[in-house]
């Protein structure tokens, strides 16, 4: 069996990543991977489903012996990705879906320069500030926030190997399913195929 | 309207090439790449369609000037690929689809690095062999050579970006529809796309 890919994703809040992601994942050939934290478990999260939860001495180390393949402080905690179980699920040919945000990716981009970095945008900042109105959860100055984060971040996309526009949920995961199976095809990725074909003469 | 892509298709005799292509073809966003010949057209043969039928002063003449992308000789006739014609198209934000053998393809490398190189598979030898026995148009020593050919050109397929294993017709064509939009998704590929959704605030 063929070692899975890394398949990272970023894009602004409102660009509806989550929906897209959870359309792909419904083939088990994907594992999302789950962020670790030394924040406290919130009622309700369990460990190894919402996140790896661990002792502030226990990320430490792992940061120490390159055990995280990416992370940062944020109030008072980390937050950062486990090298191993991302590893193990590679080793098993699945392909792992690290969905995280610009600086975190670049990070990875560092330590894993094989993975392929794939940015999920809106199909206009006009648009994207529609659909954060349409929620209504949030006052005006913080959708102008967001908005003002997200034309920063969308500025970021030019670093990501694949650009795909969110216009209409099916098209933009059938753009995600082509960009993974192209992914496969690529020769780097299916030598083992090229010398099975020579080999069965 | 941005630029077409070039894509240079390569593959041994009896892998299916033809079949998918002509699929791939019926969509009018790509444009199969005509060649051209100093040799004379046959009977039915008609200039821009079957070749592009040129005297030997002006393909020597487009060989000095560097208005060819790769060209060859072969039988005491030149063949080879016209620059105009595929740059026209590429403008016209077609693209182009150059079929053409591993020694074509390796100086279309050379002159266009942009090019997506994409290589067309049986799913084994044994398979190749069954194909062109079915055929039932060659002599057994004729299939021998065809199938020493075929696995010298599969070697070089490494030297592509993709591997498509044409082992059932629909399954390669919408494999190398997916190479292709994966290639327009390219970041490299939409630099527009992501500028219009930033300036459309």
């Amino acid at each position: 069996m063929s070692r899975g890919m890394l398949i990272v994703v970023s894009g602004p809040s409102g660009c509806g990543k989550g929906t897209i992601l959870a359309e792909v994942l419904k083939d088990d050939k994907f594992f999302y991977s789950i962020s670790a934290t030394t924040r406290a478990p919130r009622p309700g999260e369990v460990d190894g489903v919402n996140y790896f939860f661990l002792t502030k001495d226990k990320f430490e180390s792992l940061i120490k012996e390159d055990g995280m393949l990416e992370y940062a402080p944020y109030c008072e905690n980390y937050y950062g990705t486990l090298r191993k179980p991302v590893e193990d699920m590679l080793e098993k040919g699945k392909h792992v879906i690290l969905e995280i945000e610009v600086q975190g990716a670049m990070k990875i981009k560092d330590k894993c320069p094989e993975a392929i970095f794939l940015f999920i945008l809106p199909p206009s900042l006009k648009e994207l500030r529609r659909r954060l109105n349409k929620r209504g959860t949030e006052a005006e100055d913080v959708i102008e926030k967001r908005l003002n984060e997200a034309a920063g971040e969308i500025s970021q996309a030019y670093k990501y190997d694949y650009a795909v526009i969110n216009g209409d949920l099916d098209a933009a995961v059938e753009d995600i399913k082509a960009i993974i199976r192209a992914e496969e095809l690529r020769v780097k990725n299916s030598k083992n195929n090229i010398d099975e074909v020579l080999e069965n003469a």
